[in-house]
């Protein structure tokens, strides 16, 4: 019998009421004849309420107490469910994650999966049971049970797909799929039917975040084909998967826009060999995301450096451009201004020329000013005034025929 | 070093506060040189919640699932204590019940305890740790997560105590001992030094509960001194061991007050051998707890038998008594009244003579009327009217040399 594997997040889960909503949709996946395993989150909430705790309680918490506590979040939502299925009529049963044998790396509260074994879930899936495996969660080889970070039960759900060779994987969150646009800028955004892997990497890292990368990137690796729908309505949601012929013939597939962003302009850094270096290993060292990055002659023999980072970050990347160059710090200049990124994402331009070409005759037509342009093989980013980020979100959606 | 085990229940470490004063306790006790195991409950309410959340979604919530879910509640609680100690500096880790190697049988919400491997405890007290153990919870062979059922984490201390041989095993809870009375009855009532086993069984039996018998009675067999003393104050507890030569010197040790009990006379049953076991089988499946029994001949060769039972018992008792004689339903007679039962415990008693005697003459000379008698080796209880309880309880201590 096929496996599906659902995964349902913790708003989908929040109180016993959502449970008892979950446990309908289980039971009617169950009953089309399919093996399932439901991977859940622990209660929305909970997670946080047990931080709060711990950080009232210690000021650094020890990582190793700190995944025992939060697995224990999951272990109450996997046993709710088991109970809320059973009052269906339905045999289901739970698995922590240890239980499920995810083994992974020793790294508490960041671990990385080594290997699935699966513990009994095969077996209790061929006596008919329906599995509940606790996301978020598996155990180190020194036998403690460990957690895998953000995004953990996404990525808890795609490895066990991957591992007992699942039909398909169904990541149940609060949007309906995966848009062209995001709906709220662009009213006719529409949801795609499917979407490579790497282009809902590229999307979600350029703003239009649905799960995170490191889930997509392990479904990538083993090829697990899974789908991301909602948990509140019965409408198909967007097939994530492998790039096929047929998606070139769209060269784009969404518009993202990350109107978040700030550019930053670095004057008069010291025009020698090391000095771009020295400035982005400050910047890392201080945990500032950069994104786009231009290199330009300035006045004097002397370097100008742009690049972009999250809004939030501006103040740490001042500080970190003035560690960068002690001995150059009073001469350095550093400008910030707020910006928005928009990016067109699409494997099809791979193999079709002139998208830059009408992206930018798009945006001057408009008269909205390109700052900053950073391409890879299948996307093109675009910084450009903050206040035309929506309109120009629209324009572009609409000169790449993506309107509904 | 030895070993020093310290259990906290759910009231002691009900919020952060809580588990910070009772982190202080701990570190006490570390720094005055002995290897400390911890053994705490989920924190108060948690529990209660759990279980409400269960049967909201289920009108018989799975036993086994019930485990997973209940035991969710002391991994919070034993992670959150690490964390606290680790905020004071010390070495703690925390262990779950299967991480222990607390082996049970497989029943499921009562299982019993098989085997104790203590799992790496000793070698983590040996490496300085304060090991955090998770009470209430065992394993199985087959693995599965179960408890112990009621006052389980009692249990757990005190096993945990046996198998790595601790030097003492203290109970904290929200009284500070065993007293020869309850103080709020009796106002002279003092606390106990040491009391034995048994004594404190038949009082735990005869209404003065401080914990469950399950774990006294553990710690009789394996022989496991513990001390009962309150996590709210430095009092020194009452310490519990085995009867010594100079207990007997105390004829009577402690008065205890049950009342909330009935007594319930069933008249006119047939006079059949046979008829008394239908009665109580009938009582029995019907989990009625009976406690005293007085059978007499009544009118017409038919027999009247007398009982008592927990007060919030009485109508299930009635229709137990009616489907143990279905034939004869409408001829047997069934009354009950509130009663209460006073008891005294010593085993001092089984080498002195006369207390019955002095407890009757107690009771005659203050014209308080005995309804039924029952004794064992060490206590003999008497049921007496309600409104009389109190006073009774209060001369009784008072006759028997006990008042501070």
């Amino acid at each position: 019998m096929s496996i599906i594997v659902q995964k349902y997040g913790g708003t989908s889960v929040g109180d016993v009421n959502r449970i008892k909503n979950v446990a309908q949709r289980v039971k009617e996946t169950y009953n089309s004849g399919h093996s399932v395993i439901v991977v859940v989150s622990a209660r929305s909430g909970v997670t946080n309420d047990l931080i709060a705790r711990a950080q009232a309680l210690n000021t650094h918490p020890n990582e190793r107490e700190m995944d025992m506590l939060l697995t224990a979040g999951e272990q109450e939502t996997i046993a709710l469910m088991a109970m809320a299925l059973h009052q269906l009529g339905l045999p289901a049963v739970s698995r922590t994650g240890k239980e499920a044998g995810i083994l992974t790396d020793p790294n508490h509260t960041r671990a990385r999966i080594i290997e699935i074994s699966g513990g009994d879930l095969k077996e209790q899936l061929d006596k008919g049971k329906i599995v509940i495996l606790a996301g978020f969660q598996g155990h180190s080889n020194l036998g403690e049970i460990t957690t895998l970070g953000r995004g953990g039960s996404d990525l808890s759900a795609i490895a066990i797909a991957a591992a007992l060779d699942a039909e398909l994987c169904q990541i149940f969150t609060d949007v309906d799929g995966v848009y062209t646009a995001d709906p709220r800028v662009v009213s006719k955004a529409k949801k795609l039917k499917y979407i490579s892997y790497e282009e809902m990497l590229e999307l979600a890292s350029s703003g239009s975040k649905v799960m995170q990368n490191r889930a997509v990137e392990f479904a990538q690796k083993f090829k697990v084909n899974f789908e991301v729908r909602s948990s509140f309505n019965h409408n198909k949601g967007t097939i994530v998967k492998e790039e096929v012929k047929s998606m070139e013939d769209v060269v784009v597939s969404g518009v993202a826009l990350d109107n978040k962003q700030a550019k930053v302009v670095v004057s008069d850094i010291p025009d020698r060999p090391g000095a771009a270096a020295q400035l982005f290993q400050s910047l890392a060292k201080a945990d500032v995301c950069v994104d786009m990055i231009v290199q330009n002659i300035g006045r004097e023999g002397k370097a100008n450096m742009t690049f972009t980072v999250p809004r939030d970050d501006i103040e740490r990347a001042e500080s970190a451009v003035q560690s960068a160059f002690p001995q150059d710090a009073t001469n350095t200049i550093f400008e910030s201004s707020e910006i928005a990124i928009v990016s067109i994402v699409g494997v099809g331009m791979r193999s079709h020329s002139g998208v830059a070409a009408t992206l930018f005759d798009t945006l001057a037509r408009n008269t909205i000013n390109i700052q900053l342009v950073s391409t890879s093989e299948i996307k093109i980013s675009v910084a450009i005034n903050s206040e035309s980020a929506d309109s120009a979100t629209q324009l572009i959606h609409t000169a790449f025929g993506l309107d509904a």
